[in-house]
């Protein structure tokens, strides 16, 4: 195995080469919403397997019953070191709207900006950038000796549009991929110096609420006041979920909630987030939610409960003096630390059901749920893979939470028994899903490197 | 002027001549929400004037915006009685659905049932069959000798589409059309037996709420718990507004509130009205609303505020973790004894924005409101009324509250500074608005009986 430093120089030496293989990756139109794209898809798919394959992986493209899967396999130098499983997608949202394109959104191109050079084009922060970052680490490996560690590629091409093909492949090839830890490259940095591992995602439960009072509308002139009002019920539940210090008041509710440890919340503190910026963007200036934590700490490592969504009765123009029949409203409750998903929907339902007048009924629809993900902030691979970043950008990578769900780290967890390292290079104003999206030539370039210094910390 | 004796017998004379009447009038398709029918309720506007003419009547029909007015003014016996106003509509309801209908709406038919016979056809209750009580009273007096009330009658043709040219027509007429009482022909018995006088009408005012917090929809992943939710803002208002006691939590709400005179609470009470069956009726066992009142006290004689419908974030099939920009809500609150619609408006507002968490802004959108009516219990009129119905009944008239407003009641009292009397011979069972509506040949017969009874009543 060649030294990590050799490593590294080729990485870049071959920027520019890396440049024409993530362009030709970005052309490809591979949207996986529009089945117009199909035939793409499946050329994207072609192509990374190609990609892998040309760099002695053993790959091939796999059908589904949706967009094909890639999967590449490759040996180490030595037996005794860790098998990883990298996944990324090569599948993009579609790029409407397309008359806000500065340049045609499958015409990558190099932009000089104020910050420096960066890559505009569909899909090339999301994830084909990302997930080419991990493959020219390989590569740069792969062209100066050998792989540090056993490597598993997976590739889906259906991550837009919910991962449908997903826990069916990952049941019917246990086998072929299970591995030590997974890699997954789809999430971001603090900031553009900053590199961060992201070691929580919340969990979610969904929960839709139906209640019914009488067996029709009602005119409220005639049963105002003496019929049950499901609208006047279903706001008594909303308004009861939360205490005067904004905590939820699900009996044993934070139970399984554990305090941040003490380094992390103090690197959190550090931070110095500006609490300000974050919440005036969206025209907000105080922090809802629990009092006396940091708006950075209920987002990454606090549980959270919001109505998504209510309706009932009469909602179209002017007034209408109706005592509607029932009102219906969506919940979903943001989990963390080791929350049980049906335990909270359970206690959820409790809770209604006990709220409710006499003569009204409840319905509930679950919408799904998974358990909040946590690596170990004591874990050894996450510390090596932390000083490795540190190596490369000079800066401590934050450890940070994230407040929303990647499905896929959920499934590595409960269906393949894996803890996920959560390593991306993106930066906030990529604008993901939007037109012009772009991905800085640092976080293309520096990216490689990073996972170059990862895959040597985590075989030593 | 004939004795009464000699009127009533005229009724009972002209009874079938009577229906024959009503039955040209009930053939005559007077739909005022369709302008198809448009010809139709010209036509019966003229039917009405043609036959108020006939019965020496100045009577004109007179063009409004939309469908016309019938105005007709008869003098009486004598110049030191009252000038009464008397009100009904000729317009119906859509006989739609049709195949729900057991013979043509149009072609009224008499019916045997087990509770006697019956006239069956769209608006022979509402309200063509109870106006031409009124008209077949004046007759029989007419027939006889002269009116002992000097009589103005107010036909309109657009009660079942709100009566937009009312209003206008009322101001620009304020002087013919003002009288010392209005008597109104549009309510019901309170069950086939006993009569009833209705003399409270319950106020109305609405307010459209629209809480923002956001400048946009937030996804509650990345927000959620730091972003304030309007549903929840909203939810709090609503919850809010309600004590555990069912009674409305605003300042002063229940100021111009007064409770009922004890004998006319005692008479209530004497109805033993069937809350079980009440509530039964549409699925419901228990009365909500505040505790310790019967129920017929609190739709008839208690305000009463309930939301009429809400709406805010995601309302699609499914899940979706938005946490949303805005909420609304319709709420309306009914109004009784000296309740102003302006005050408790204001009240509301104050409420609402006092209860709002920081960042949320409020929009309201009025829909209007009118004062509750209450005509005196110890009014002479309703005395004499009274009597009048118990001597046709041999039944003391219940001194009903109504629920639901009646608009032009509240005109009377505000443009032309009139009370009203609403004596009616509907019931409950009169299937108005819907298929197969009829109207008890009891009703028409002793309806006109009864008017004959009460003007001569209200003119000793």
């Amino acid at each position: 195995m060649a030294a990590l430093k050799t490593v590294l120089d080729r990485i870049d030496a071959n920027l520019e080469a890396a440049l024409a293989r993530l362009f030709k990756l970005v052309s490809i139109k591979s949207v996986s919403t529009d089945p117009a794209f199909a035939d793409d898809c499946a050329a994207a798919a072609q192509f990374l397997s190609d990609e892998l394959a040309s760099l002695g992986f053993e790959a091939s493209v796999r059908p589904t019953a949706g967009h094909p899967m890639v999967v590449a396999h490759a040996k180490a130098a030595r037996p005794d070191v860790p098998h990883l499983l990298f996944y990324g997608h090569y599948d993009v949202q579609p790029p409407d709207p397309l008359e806000l394109w500065e340049s045609p959104p499958f015409e990558p191109k190099i932009v000089e900006a104020e910050t420096g050079r960066r890559i505009v084009g569909r899909g090339v922060a999301d994830d084909k950038g990302q997930l080419m970052t991990f493959i020219e680490a390989v590569r740069a490996f792969k062209e100066t000796g050998d792989l540090p560690c056993k490597i598993t590629v997976l590739l889906e091409g259906e991550e837009e549009t919910g991962s449908p093909s997903l826990p069916v492949f990952l049941a019917a090839n246990k086998g072929e991929l299970e591995a030590d830890l997974a890699l997954v490259c789809d999430t971001g940095m603090w900031d553009r110096r900053t590199p961060a591992i992201t070691t929580m995602l919340r969990g979610l439960v969904t929960e839709e609420v139906i209640i019914r009072g009488a067996d029709r509308d009602l005119h409220s002139g005639i049963f105002g006041s003496a019929a049950v009002n499901p609208i006047h019920a279903l706001a008594r539940v909303i308004a009861g979920l939360h205490d005067a210090d904004g905590k939820i008041t699900l009996p044993g509710f934070y139970d399984a909630v554990a305090e941040l440890p003490e380094e992390v919340a103090e690197q959190w503190r550090a931070l110095k987030f500006d609490e300000a910026a974050f919440l005036g963007a969206v025209g907000l200036s105080v922090p809802a939610g629990e009092k006396g934590r940091s708006v950075l700490e209920m987002v990454w490592s606090r549980p959270s409960c919001d109505v998504n969504g209510i309706i009932g009765g009469y909602t179209g123009k002017g007034s209408k003096t109706v005592l509607p029949a029932q009102a219906s409203a969506k919940f979903s409750f943001r989990l963390v630390g080791a929350q049980d998903p049906a335990k909270i929907a359970e206690s959820f339902r409790a809770y209604v059901r006990k709220s409710l007048p006499q003569d009204c009924r409840v319905e509930f629809i679950p919408h799904g749920g998974s358990k909040a993900l946590n690596l170990p902030f004591s874990s050894e691979s996450l510390s090596r893979a932390s000083r490795a970043l540190q190596a490369e950008w000079d800066a401590t990578p934050v450890l940070a939470g994230c407040g929303g769900s990647i499905p896929i780290v959920g499934s590595f967890k409960s269906d393949l028994n894996m803890d996920t390292l959560m390593i991306g290079f993106g930066l906030e104003d990529d604008r993901v899903h939007s037109p012009n999206e772009k991905y800085e030539l640092s976080s293309f370039h520096k990216g490689a490197r990073s996972w170059a210094r990862v895959l040597d910390a985590l075989a030593l």
